[in-house]
């Protein structure tokens, strides 16, 4: 059955606004190393970086027709994350769609398929994450769903979870984890700027994470390259 | 047997400058969805946008001697058009082929294998679209052809076809259809034109495209989040 | 047995710096276009171009321990050369390391992974090449060897070597070839700067290298279009 | 939190037995176009067809402890999944675990990453779908969970769905579909049945499936091959 | 404009039967090295080898409408070739539509995406060269045209072109070069069979070819293993 | 330089005779998981397991001259290991080679490229693995060397070192290492063969291996599923 599922209940707006300050590397060590989305998902600009609660989008390869459906179940803050129900690299989103999107206050798309009009997107500076640049057009003729749990370039999203993007990829929270996710990046960088200033002055990770040890104990060995080697 | 073909017939330069202003999703779309060469056609740096007229260049893998030869065969207004007769991503064209084209106003190089000298092909802002990047030198040894008939990244491309390309890729128009297409680009683009100022003071796709009805004629149901999911 | 080589020779600091001035294309024609690095390496901002010598990482898929490791072997002029015994897209590297590399005066880091934190070292302006950009973290549990012979994408690369790298990808000179290799890139560059000049004034390759004979010996044949194609 | 769920509900193994007479295709079709697994999940050896309940196992990358945790939760008539949390294509499964789940009823694996030992698997004739055929080992550091979702080759499965496999690919029936999905499967191959030997008896599809009005009212053209392209 | 050409010319059934025998490596050999199309390209099963006249379709992304009208077009000895206009891998032919081709007398389908029902195929013999195999449905929406010119799989194919497929892939022979590709197919494997002969008796290719004095001439070196590298 | 290295040292072939019986994935796991060559080296027909003494080829792309000049440096027991030096899907060998292969005693061809005349390899089960299947064919104009180290599907190989190749792909083991390498190899088996029996009785690897004390250690925890899940 094809739905539209209205006002799913949504992440914390805070919540999405503090991650996107902790960008997905940091909430993807935070929250145990999951949640990221393939690889392949490539920014179509760089250094965009953006969180939201995401409106999901199930549809068939090659048909972008719920994407016009789901703009009407957008709010702003809101990230658009569309999944074709088969691969397909077509241009399913181009720069009328995302007119319609930041319209509504949408900060960005996530599509395990084709953009196009890339030109005009980065001159709106409307972010995208895609799998492909692509400018083959698509139909209108079958059915999705809106708001139904989709998976996303390999990552199991929710409507209302929140998705963070960066330079470094894509990585959803689920909703009901995004506080406690907030938290644990805090601490994580709080440690961090600890490090990374000591780092800074010359010292060695291996004296600060204190590694020597079991690298001896594992048994490493060090040795002075022959002289025959010069 | 090779073949060079001199002074083939070309589309009217006015209609190759008119399409460099539409660009290549509008193009496609304009000519029927047709034309576009593969999605793994890059453009070496962002933000180009042009048309011309092809010379096309068959040659054999990893061996770009017919690329000498074609530049004898371009004018002001042509953009080089260089498909091996089985894959390669060897580097054929580096900056001092650059030079040579530039020097006879040729607009840019597609080529479906590999093309090197990045840096200062970008610091001229000579625009390439290629498969790969990479620095691997080709020979010089065996014969091709120019300005025949080629299938580039999956393309047919014939000599004097319009080849319009930006940061969405590359898409042909027939030598023949490009006076066509500019009037079918410019109507499309002035019924855009429209809708995107509709959409852009948030009325929504669903309303201007009026597909409210279809869709509920092929049973798209709504509803609202259930209590239990929040 | 897993080992770190202490002080390995090193290719003199001039010939690492003459290369980088030279660049990939060059110098991989200047050793008889060897020495290239799969062309899916690519770096993660555009316009670095760099030379140093080889410290090299042989570490497990999917664990960066060896990195902190290697951290320590590491001196000014140096560039680091990471290479998994099994293919891994994991993020093995981000700002913390970049910081500790930075302050002994690495130039920048050659990968066969994943890569993470792209936006800090962008802004930088540590460079990086690598086969992904992904966040996904790695562990700390199994040792490598650091400062021994390593294939990095495809290339055989020993401690002390020179690596060249900029946007047209990575190259690798071989210590004591480095100072040889100088002088060719040098030789090349003469002869190429003065065909450049020719190129520009709108000379023809098949002129200024003499091409048009062999063409012919070869049986290319030269026709004009025929009417009928108009 | 790593844990692992022990007796998870089952799909009823009359409705799995069943649906593996059908194959993946038509239980493909039958659920509405949903639940296969990617493309690159491809048989170990040719012909097999097998249907199971599904026990899924989510690991880190490169490292396979899990899997001999997740043997002890197998019953007869399972189907053992394993998703690593990232991309790899290390071969976390030979014929040492194949021994130990035929010894427990197995039908069969299905595996986002590499294998080993296929002729060891193929002469048992154990049926593995994977992603890659390797031999590089694994180590056995980190924990993962057994007999939680997990996303496997992009698509969601539950503890206890029936996962359907043969040389088409893989398909994924959720547990309380089970049984509706058979129904469809069916009405479904009786109605195919009619038309196969229709077919076979030389109808055309065009006249069984009536489409010859729908194409005319499209307006497809007929028109017969131009004496000149003789 | 969506056409069907019915009744193309098509080249002579002898020559396409004649090259059968050949197969595709020394078809494309004996044509001057061109015909092959894209290495992805790959039999559904070991062993089939054809030649027969194709009759071509082009059809949208995603939808194998098309298919059904194309059966009505072929007559005995024909191959069917399959191209969408976008890349796609899903599953547009199974066993339905091949009972109806084989109902016809087609020796078979050489189709640019992807294919199902692999078991019954094979089961019935009927040999499939694709660029995936994938059961995703497709639908039946949107128009193409059959018989016109088309680019599959990186070759341009005629209609009444001969198409020759093998173990080694798919090989196209322009419908006019067929009888004479034909003539130099059979002087080429009658060259090839004395040289069989004497290379299976030990003589080596050095001397049959009379390499050893071009090799001298290009600087070739030969040297004994030095005896430290004992 | 381009050179021919005669009479290389090989590894006894004794012990290339003993890591045949042991295969790839054994051979890997006994040399300390190194040696693997690429995943995408498949084997072009299924069964065949063998173990051989290198020759090694480096060449140009598209150019297999060379292979004709390492032929005649084979022997019996040897296995051809042949890696471009830039990277090439062309068909660099076909069945006259195999013949003359053969009629030396080589025992197989490990190809970094592509393959042809498939058909006829299978019939003759001459066993190649190689990274494409394609039928396109190569020049000879460029030398190359003969028993050079080389890097082949990213694994360094010198002429002499053992090829052990079966249906898990490809791995080297260093001539000096040959003797030791069989040595493991027996031990690893006589400890596999043991496990193998108790996990066929059904055992678990769980208690074979003694692994539920580190496993709680590690902190995993077992639960039932919860009622509400049924």
């Amino acid at each position: 059955m094809n739905v539209v599922i209205r006002n799913p209940p949504r992440a914390p707006a805070l919540a999405a606004d503090a991650l996107a300050t902790h960008g997905v590397a940091t909430t993807h060590e935070a929250q145990g190393r999951t949640g990221l989305l393939a690889a392949y998902m490539r920014p179509i600009f760089a250094g965009a970086r953006i969180a939201g609660t995401a409106v999901t989008v199930s549809l068939p390869p090659c048909d972008n027709w719920m994407i016009h459906v789901a703009v009407e179940q957008c709010q702003a803050g809101d990230v658009l994350v569309v999944a074709p129900t088969s691969p397909s690299d077509a241009g399913y989103f181009g720069d009328l769609l995302a007119a319609s999107l930041m319209a509504r206050g949408v900060r960005g798309l996530i599509i395990d398929a084709g953009v196009r009009d890339i030109r005009d997107l980065t001159a709106a500076r409307f972010p995208v994450w895609s799998r492909a640049i692509f400018a083959q057009g698509t139909v209108k003729e079958t059915l999705g769903s809106v708001n139904v749990p989709v998976v996303c370039a390999g990552a199991l999203i929710h409507p209302g979870d929140v998705i963070v993007a960066d330079d470094d990829g894509v990585c959803v929270v689920p909703r009901r984890e995004a506080a406690r996710t907030v938290e644990r990046c805090v601490a994580r960088e709080a440690k961090e700027a600890a490090v990374r200033e000591r780092l800074k002055r010359g010292e060695l990770g291996l004296d600060v994470y204190g590694m020597r040890e079991r690298l001896a104990e594992r048994g490493l060995v060090y040795r002075d390259a022959a002289p025959e080697e010069a």
